[in-house]
Parts: structure tokens; C-alpha cells; sequence
């Protein structure tokens, strides 16, 4: 009758190597978007949670540390970011993150899916916390990539590319190569800092991952300083990477005093990106620089990452 | 991204053979009574389905048959049936279907969960189509059982038990037992009809189906003719089992013309129980007959049926 | 740490309805032919049991429905029937159903899965119980198709063919047509039977069988009489659909008496296709019928079935 | 027919969160000891791995990740490790990794379970590599808690607790208590090192692994150095908690050049405890500071440590 068998789930195919099935104890609101299905339900022990296609993004046990990883070293590292740009980011919590500082003057975002950042405001207070109704806020709802090219030379200090991953066949798999990245580094200002989220850390699937990396470190000349890094994300039941690229400044030179200052000067508090943990965040595991060596490559248009199960 | 094995399901628990996941396409609505939880959804190809904790109750594709087998074998039977009674039934289909005989003059529904079936007034009028507003339905929300005993010599002609399954530790238990269908007994006419469900047709799990009927035919004072009979309900991807006791009338002996008769007398028009199937129905494949022979046993309040996967 | 929902599992895709997790106690062996892979493996209630590429064929609880529904309707219907051919058939048990004729001269079974059938040999004795030792019998590997287009005039007085189900671009998809049933009456004698599993005989998923139906009804010249039937097979969660078509005799003719007097003459005993059965194994739900009206069609070989979930 | 949701799969339930399905390519071994159940399997992408009671316990993928974490940090803090004992520790791949160092003498392991050290000296060769072996290798089969008590004053260098987790009502509870700590203690030298594993490190549920810590902590006379730390196993899908224990070394105070020097003194070479990692393997993500905050508890043999899914 009741057991631990029997219930609501919402299966996640994870690789060939498993598929998750996640409990949903109640489902809270379900609909469907011109570009994606979506479902907020609460899952025991995650909390609240977003689902898009049926995979998990996002749990309010561990939010924080998906979107902290997402903005806080790139706009940390930024000595003075005023102008920020965000591409995705739904849950206008990356959004909200980059907020933080309040040296930012104004914060665009760039999300295609105007119904799914409608049903955001409405129904996940708990992620934006008001970041959309902040002044310095620009919400937009077009192609992220189209609205670059036409925005050439906007001098943004952060771009914060908060996108889908790059699906055989589907729509963010240009989002993920070197013509999209110089792209954004055609939006930003000479000492720019770009930041993206780039698929698992896991030593299972850190393909796509390690090849964002070399891809950007392709670039020198626009990027000299490229560094991957990693979050603890228990909802993704993996590791998550992202990849740091910057035109002038050095992630891995920034000290810890150096980072509490700028916290301390900005009012930032973090829970998961704190200063202490600023050198293990970009500190990699062995298997990735592995899988690196060993699979790494570079990303273009013609030849695109295509994410398969 | 979007493949078979990725979306929501209900996964409940057959029996310790096997786990079923349904697939749940939309979910319409979702809530919890004082006495079980329940959902609608849409599932493909059964299209809107009901759920009570976690396991399937009916579906749109063919709850016709399940409802058909629960009313009309009974109700045909009686050569004049005028007051029926449902115990439980929460849908209001057994209630529909007892009242496409127009020789009833009233209908008394008597189901514990007011909420469920407030919920399906709304909610699930392709079930009762009306049913609860029929100027001969009397719907009352206790326990069945104890309103019979508070109604001994009620004096009805046919007593449908549409309730759930006896789950070990369950509120059902003793609602199949010798005692409660001596209650049933002593709320019918002298030449009463009494049908109910009784569990899995199929031969993984017949223990409940073929203790049913040893019970009832351990009746013999009360209900000289005893018949199982079974219903193939795709939606439980198992026959189901039904079986009726009657006081008088001998359902074997019921012919095909009489039935033919019957229903048009009355306007009655079936999908499933048409009276070329009616000695299909009541037919039992040897199996049954071998768990009878092997398993059953008369439940009894001290000793009651303990349903466990 | 056990629990019901901790486990091994089989996951079988049902249809888009359903995924259905058949729990496996313990492996017993596992392999892969040329054609397909198997694995033999305990599940509870049901013993040991057969998965071809991970969809249950067969179990010791009820193998005995799916093999005398294949071979007996057809074997009692033909008044002596000396030489029977089974197409497919790898378990051996639709061969050793039809041994049990003692009218049988000879059984031909063509299987083209010669790895498949060896390992049944050693490892699925409950299924064949020597009926590839029996003297009667001829067992060839090749494609059945072929074999009978060679063997044109061979006047087998039975045909059984337990082939796998039409997939979508499977092998199987040219032995549910027209032309193949045409090529089966091609080497059958003027008087011969032919039976054939047809699929699911659900609500939720019958074009197959009802499909079968109307493409050997289409063949009225050839086969006069065509009859749908079904057998209870909880192994697979549904009730299962045959057809019988028969050059000369007609099924639902025949009495029970005789059906006795045949199985007593031939030493024939069943637990499944019983005499009193027979009539009830033929007599389709309307839901069939339903379906056939709605939505059989003559199958070829230029528009075969195309069997997806 | 073969799609992504059907196949063979161990389902193992994490938490009340979610259920994982590992899917089973090929079944290599399977049986049952007199304390669990095995099965030995390929699994896509993570190769041969072993479950236990339907846990995944070790992949080939990343075994080395677990079992360098479970011996690494201990054998190499410690100045000069002659004598070594594994407590638990089944794959022999703890102690394959003791004895990398080769300053080593005598490892003794204690593993309760005899059917399952004989299996896996046989079909796991690529965990032990020959460490059962080794002429320094002293193998016991008994309970280990009950042997430290009989060898009190054994005078071991590094103690290694790689136990199961204490699951509620499980042998193992009692292997997570103050009073196992301590006897882990007296047979420990005077500068004895002790590293255990600890349980999950995710956000969703640390509160075994912080207990471990507050525990060991509590016995501030004992061990005067406690230090959590984790390792990144991609097969659990979360990173994976340990303890360690000093009576007289700090591994925070470690240096990378010390630990090369002890690396290249002793012979060892590592995939994952590298002497750059090391630092980020004892940096606590700070929702594990948080964790401890909240809900770590000393762990007594009145008061175990309850796993519960």
C-alpha cells in the first residue's frame, strides 16, 4: 500500500549508466512553455523543486550553490563590475546573485523563454528573491546568442552564460562553442570576465566539461586566463563544472584577503563560494584533468558538443 | 533529453513479482483526503486516470468494464430490482450503473470519504455522468458497515460492495469477512442479490478473489448460489475478480434471451457485460479453480484477508 | 537497505502506458545469440522465467496458458493430425503441447535460432521436457519463411507459428502478412489448421491481433474459417491474443463432447484448454470487436505491422 | 524493443528522495554469503562493480578514488607506518593500498565475511592486484570489533575502519560509536593514526558523517587531530565522507612538499590523494560546517547512529 516502492517519481535518464528517479511528494504547479515542459514539486529532503523536460535544475536544499558557482567567482574576480550580462538563468537566481555586489549598475538578461521567467516570478519567490523588480535589472526574452551579435561593443564587465546543455540536435548546442564564446567576448569590456556553466564534473561524463575548457583556452588572445571549476551540486547527484574565462585578470591569483575585502567593500555574503573555499573551488580532480588530456576538444559550430545519454 | 525512459511516472507495487510504472502525461489534479491521497492524470493511451495512494483505480479506456462487472451481473439478475445499495463506490460509476435500470426507485450510495467524493462531483463526471444528481440517489458519508447494522432489514434487492482492497492492517479488512457479508445479508430482501470486487483474477495473486468466494459459500443458509466472475480490466494489467451471492435467483441459469429481455425492459445498454458474454464472464479458468482448491479459506473478522504485495 | 523498492529488476517497456519492473531474485543464466539476448532468472510468484532482449516470453507459473493456447485449439480442431509443423517456438513447449497428440507422426519445428534453442536444451528442461528427444520430432535452424516457400506441397496437416511480435524493423514484421500466411497455407494439406500468436489482447493496445484477424479473414478463399482467441497470461500482464484459421473446419462447431472424446482418444490432458473452456477461450470481449471495427487492416509485406510502444 | 527504459537494472534507494537505477549490461557473478548478497556486474560507462544487498558498493570506474581516501591520508601522515590494520575492507583494495607504502611490515585485515573475501580473491583481481597475497598480507575472518578486543596493546601504526553503514538494526552500528573508537584506540601506538570511512558527504544527508567527526572529537584525550574529509565517487553519485583521527600528527598542518617527499621515500604513486589535492581534500564545503552545526551528535553504543533511507 504505502512503501517505499510505491509513488510519484520523475525519472531522469543520467547517462547509459543509470536513470534517477526522483520522489515527488506533491506536485505544485506543471505546465508547458513553447520551448520546454516544466514541473515545481516538492521532492522529499530537496524541498522545492524545478524540473525542465523532466530533468531536475534546481532544489532549494542546494540552489545557492549552483548559482553561487555561477556568478560570485567571476564577479569576484572583476574588480569593479558595474555592467553585468546574464544569458539563460530562468530562476533569476544567477541573476540575483550577480546583484549582490553593489558596485553593479545595471544587469541585462537575456532569456528566450519569456512564459517559463513568467511562471518564475509567480511561483519561485524563493530563487529570484525580487531580483527582477530590482532597478538595475533589464529582463529580455529573445536569443541570447542574435541579441550578442547585434549588441557588439556593449562593454559588459560580467557575462554570465547560464544556458541548457548542449543536447544532440537541440537548441543550446551552438551556445557551447568557440564562435558563440568570442561572441560574448565581443560584448564585453577589455578586462571582462565570462563564466558559464559547463555540464558534470563527474568522472562518469566530464566530456563536455573539459572540452569548454579547451575551447576557451583556444582562444588566448581573447582569454589568456581560463580556469574550470566545480560546485557540489547533492541535487544533480554529481559534481557540476563550470569554466571561468578572463581577458585580463587571474583567478587563481586572487588571495583570500583579497576576496573578503571585495566581499566585505560589495556586501556580499556567500554560503557556499566563501573566501576560505575560493582555492579548492578551482582545485580539479585528477580524473578531470584525465578525461582532458584524454578527450577534450574543440567546440565550433560545424562541430558542436551533441550531449547524449 | 526526451526519451522513453525519462518523464513521471506512478510506479506501484503489483505484488513481489513486480513494480508497474504508469506514466503520468499531465497531472490534473492532486490532494489528500483524511482518508487517502489521490491523483488524476492523464496517462497515454488510458487517458484521465484516478489514483489512490499510488495505485490505479480506473481509467477513461475502460472503466466501463470494471464498473459494468461491479453493477450489472447483479442488478440483471434480479428479476425486479427497486432499492439497491452501494457500499463505498467513490467514483459514482457503480452508482451510474446501477441506475441505468429503470425499475430502481432509489440508490443509496454509502461511501466514508466525503471529500473524495466531493472531489469527484467536479472533477470526474465522466465516472458518475450525472449520477449523484438522479432524484433516487441518497448519498451518505459514513461507515458502511456500521450503517447496515444501524439498518438491519432495510430490505434492499441488490447490495454492490465496490470497496477497497483488504490490506493488512487496513481499514477493509473487515469488509471481507463472513461478518460483514452477514451484515450485507441482513440488509437485502428476501430474494436479495449481492455482488462485490474481490481482489486479482490472475493467477500471481488469486488468494483474495478465491477466499471470497469459500466465504460466501460457506453461507449456504443465506446465499444458496455463489458465482466468481471476472472482469479484463486492461487498466490493472490483470482480470479482476468479482464474485456475487444470491438468495434466490441461480446467475448460471440465467439465459441469453432472458437477459436480452431484461435489459430491454429496463434500457439497458452495456459495452462489456452483454448477454452473449454473460456465460464468458462467469466462466473461471482452471486456474482459479485450482487456487481455490489449493488456497482458500473463509476470512472471518479474527481471521481476515491480509492483502500484502 | 531491503526494502521493495531496493532490488534487481528487468524493466520491460509496455507500451507508452507503462514500464514494467519484473523483479529478478536470482540470475540463472544470461547470454546473447545472434539474434537476441536471453536471460533465464528467478522472479517471485512467477519461478524461473525467460526474458528475451529484456521482455518477458515465458514463466513456469502460467507457461502452460501460453503453449496449450498455441498448439491445442488448433491440434484438437484437425480430426487426425499426423504431421505439424511450429514456426519459431524456441521454449519447445508449443512442440511438446502438440506431442501430445499421439495421432502425430511427425513435428518439424524450424527455428532460426539454433544458439537460443541449445541453450533451452540444457537449461529450460520444464519447458521442452524432452520433446527434442522425442522420435517424432525434426528440428531445423533456418529462416521459417524461406524454409516453407522451399517445402511448398509438404502437407503439413497443422501449422503453428510462435514467432516473435512484428517490431518496427524487426525481423518479425514480414511473418504477420498476407503473403506469409499465404505461404503457410501453401504447405499446408487441404484440410490443415493454422495458429498463430497474434499479440496483446488488451483494450489498450489490440491492432495487432485484430489486424491478424481481418488480414486471414481477407483470405476467405483459403481459409473459410477465422476465429480470434485469447488466453490469460499473468506472466505478461494481459490477456494474450491468438488465431486460428482452419481450410475446412470450423472452431466454433465444435462440442465439448467432442473436444472430450478427441483428448480422451488421443491422450491429451490440459490444464489450461479444457473442453468446458473452449467456448470461453473464443468468445472475444466486445472491446476486440471494437476494435477491429475501428481500426484493423490487411497487413502486407509492403504495409506490415509496425509493432512500437 | 531495446530502448533506454527497458533493460536490467539495481535499483537502489538513496534516500527518501530518489531511487537509483544502475543499469546492468552483463551479469558476471552472483550470490549470497552468510551476511549479504553479491551481485558482480558491468554496468555502462562504470565497468565491472560490485553491489552488496543491492548497493553499489565499487566500480572500476573510480574504486581507486575510495580506496586512496580510505588509506592514503592516514598511511601517509604518519611518519614511518610499519604495522597496519583494515578493519572490514572486502575488495582487498584498502589494503592493496596500505601496502603501497613500503615502510610497511605487516598489514592485517579483518573482514567478517569469509564467502566474500573468497570471491573476490577470484573474480575482483583487479581491486586486490595480489594484496591478499602479499607476504606482509595477515588475513582474519572474524568480527573485528571483538578481535581488537582480544589484541588491546597491538601496537598498530594506522588503523583503517572501511565497514559498512551503521543502516538501522544492522551489525554495523555499532562500528560507529564512541566505544568502538576507542578500542580502535588501544590497539593503536602511541602515534597511532585512525581514518574510517564515514558515510554520504552530500548536502542531503551528512548527518552520519558529521556525527562521525563530533564523535571522534569528543575523545579530544585520545585523539587530540580530528579532521573530516571527502572524495569525489562518481559511482555513489556524491562525494563520499571520511574521518580521520590523530593522537599525535595534524594533517592540516601536512605540507604538499613533505607529503612528495613520504610519496617518493615509500614508493606511492596515486590517481586521486595527490600531494596538490591534498589541501581540498580536507576543505569542507561549508554546508558540511553547517550540517555539523545542526544535527552532529556524539555516537554511543546506547545511542547508535540509525541509517535510514
Amino acid at each position: 500500500m504505502s512503501s517505499e516502492a510505491t509513488g510519484m517519481f520523475i525519472a531522469e535518464t543520467h547517462t547509459s549508466a543509470a536513470i534517477w528517479h526522483y520522489r515527488v511528494e506533491k506536485m505544485i504547479l506543471e505546465g508547458k512553455t513553447k520551448y520546454q515542459t516544466y514541473q515545481i514539486c516538492e521532492v522529499p529532503r530537496f524541498g522545492k523543486s524545478l524540473f525542465l523536460d523532466y530533468n531536475i535544475q534546481t532544489s532549494l536544499m542546494d540552489e545557492y550553490i549552483f548559482h553561487e558557482c555561477m556568478s560570485q567567482p567571476a564577479m569576484t574576480l572583476h574588480p569593479n563590475p558595474k555592467k553585468v550580462l546574464v544569458c539563460g538563468g530562468g530562476e533569476g537566481a544567477t541573476l540575483r546573485e550577480a546583484l549582490k555586489h553593489n558596485t553593479v549598475e545595471s544587469a541585462t538578461m537575456v532569456d528566450i523563454d519569456e512564459e517559463l521567467v513568467d511562471m518564475v516570478k509567480d511561483h519561485m519567490k524563493e530563487w529570484h528573491q525580487g531580483a527582477f523588480e530590482d532597478p538595475r535589472t533589464i529582463l529580455l526574452h529573445t536569443d541570447a546568442r542574435q541579441w550578442m551579435v547585434e549588441n557588439k561593443g556593449a562593454n559588459f564587465d560580467v557575462v554570465l552564460s547560464d544556458l541548457p546543455n548542449p543536447h544532440e540536435d537541440g537548441p543550446a548546442q551552438f551556445l557551447f562553442t568557440e564562435e558563440y564564446f568570442q561572441i560574448c567576448a565581443d560584448v564585453m569590456s577589455e578586462d571582462g570576465v565570462f563564466a558559464m556553466q559547463a555540464g558534470s564534473a563527474n568522472e562518469n561524463y566530464p566530456e563536455c566539461m573539459v572540452s569548454c575548457i579547451k575551447t576557451l583556452e583556444n582562444m588566448k588572445d581573447t582569454f589568456p586566463y581560463v580556469a574550470g571549476y566545480y560546485g557540489l551540486v547533492s541535487t544533480f547527484f554529481q559534481p557540476w563544472g563550470f569554466v571561468l574565462a578572463s581577458k585580463k585578470y587571474d583567478p587563481l591569483a586572487l588571495a583570500v584577503e583579497e576576496i573578503e575585502k571585495r566581499f566585505a567593500a560589495r556586501g556580499v555574503k556567500n554560503r557556499y563560494y566563501t573566501p576560505r573555499y575560493h582555492q579548492s573551488v578551482f582545485t580539479l580532480p585528477e580524473y578531470l584533468i584525465e578525461a582532458y588530456n584524454r578527450s577534450a576538444r574543440v567546440l565550433t559550430d560545424s562541430e558542436p558538443f551533441a550531449w547524449t545519454a
